[in-house]
């Protein structure tokens, strides 16, 4: 997989781009990494890459001319003889779909990304209609530009891509798998200051253990997080769980 | 404002915190910026920071001592003769509360914010319970550590500091300050390929491109964002364009 990454702030990237996983995936070849300067694509003697709004009002407009040259440029250096891959254009933006794990995995499936990120500015209506194939946001809420959410979308992506992953990284971290939030962890000390391990766990039963945790991930994804419960099929055993719970809550 | 990172990856953040506005916030001295590596508070020859969960499983748990011992040692380095503030100990994990502006904004009122970010592994149960104050998740998708997630909590709060936007920051960036997603916007060249701005635009009659604007940004978010409307209380011309929009829609 190749990624580009068109932004005003390329040094923004390289500790995250050279660091953990992102490094690893880079160092064995199994993605290309770059950032581009989208200034370098400035069609004018200052290197203006940004303009007042028509219609008035405060703030600057990111110009089309720019970001459409970057990203055909980029689009063009592919093999020679080969038919070139349209790459998929991301623009980060806080009015773009919502970004997910299914759209992580649908785009670990492409061989080509590149990624628009704005700061400050807005963008030229015209590189949303007809440059840009998604619009992504990674939530609501504010920040600088879209630099930081390019990298958690390419994090995201990067580590689901064949052999990127070793045994380091295991079923701890995948806590949308299952849909429920995970279970409560512990490791030695058993006690820690006056905090005693759960006697469950040291009891070596490993079937009561594996009960225990699939009941504390219900428990723990009712308290925070109810919505992702929604429209889940529950087991008779967790729907007894459920009941449980609710009594509890109604006892406090 | 001082904010601590704790880290096995320090240097993810030495470009993001060197560059844009958080760089200028800290040049500014608005804001002191820190990494800690927790390595170097492991009580143990072999600098262990996890270790094995109890109860089995897979995967690799973050060990309390390490964590409790750098969070308290920067607890207690304060002023000299002044009560030590209890900094805000956030926690970056899937299963956190979802990060909101509104989140931001309380965060951008504290003193001192310490973050404490794993990296492949789980967290003993101790740290989120006796250590930590907040616990936040800035999205339903998989990433490889916190380091992400705790870049993108301080660039949203660092912003909102006094001091730290220039003029160069506008209106544009604020998406969820009128709770619809923005209209859209255009620069110069008004014709860019066959692609010509709206002529509203161009009319210079500003009362028009007002009402155009609040119109585009209410079409917009019922479009792609209507999970922001729920609870709305829409005025009468709000309620004209949303059956305009509503009748579009049947026809198409």
């Amino acid at each position: 997989m190749r990624i580009d990454v068109l932004t005003l702030f390329p040094e923004m990237f390289d500790g995250v781009f050279s660091s953990s996983i992102l490094g690893k995936a880079r160092d064995k070849g199994i993605v290309a990494l770059n950032t581009v300067n989208f200034r370098d694509y400035a069609n004018n003697k200052h290197n203006t890459v940004d303009d007042y709004p028509y219609g008035g009002g405060g703030g600057m407009v990111l110009k089309p001319e720019p970001i459409f040259a970057a990203v055909e440029d980029l689009s063009v250096h592919q093999e020679e003889g080969q038919e070139p891959v349209k790459p998929r254009v991301i623009l980060m933006c806080p009015q773009g779909t919502p970004f997910t794990q299914k759209k992580a995995e649908e785009l670990s499936n492409e061989q080509h990304l590149v990624f628009i990120c704005g700061h400050y500015e807005g963008y030229d209506e015209r590189i949303r209609q007809y440059l840009v194939t998604d619009e992504l946001s990674i939530g609501d809420y504010v920040l600088t530009g879209g630099e930081l959410p390019a990298m958690v979308v390419i994090d995201s992506v990067v580590r689901l891509l064949p052999g990127v992953l070793g045994n380091e990284m295991s079923a701890v971290t995948d806590s949308f798998s299952t849909g429920l939030l995970e279970y409560p962890h512990y490791t030695r000390p058993a006690k820690f200051r006056d905090w005693e391990v759960p006697d469950m766990l040291l009891s070596g039963h490993h079937e009561n253990v594996r009960k225990w945790r699939r009941k504390e991930s219900l428990f723990r994804t009712l308290e925070r997080r109810p919505d992702l419960l929604e429209g889940r099929d529950l087991s008779k055993e967790e729907k007894t769980w459920v009941a449980e719970w609710h009594d509890r809550k109604q006892k406090e």
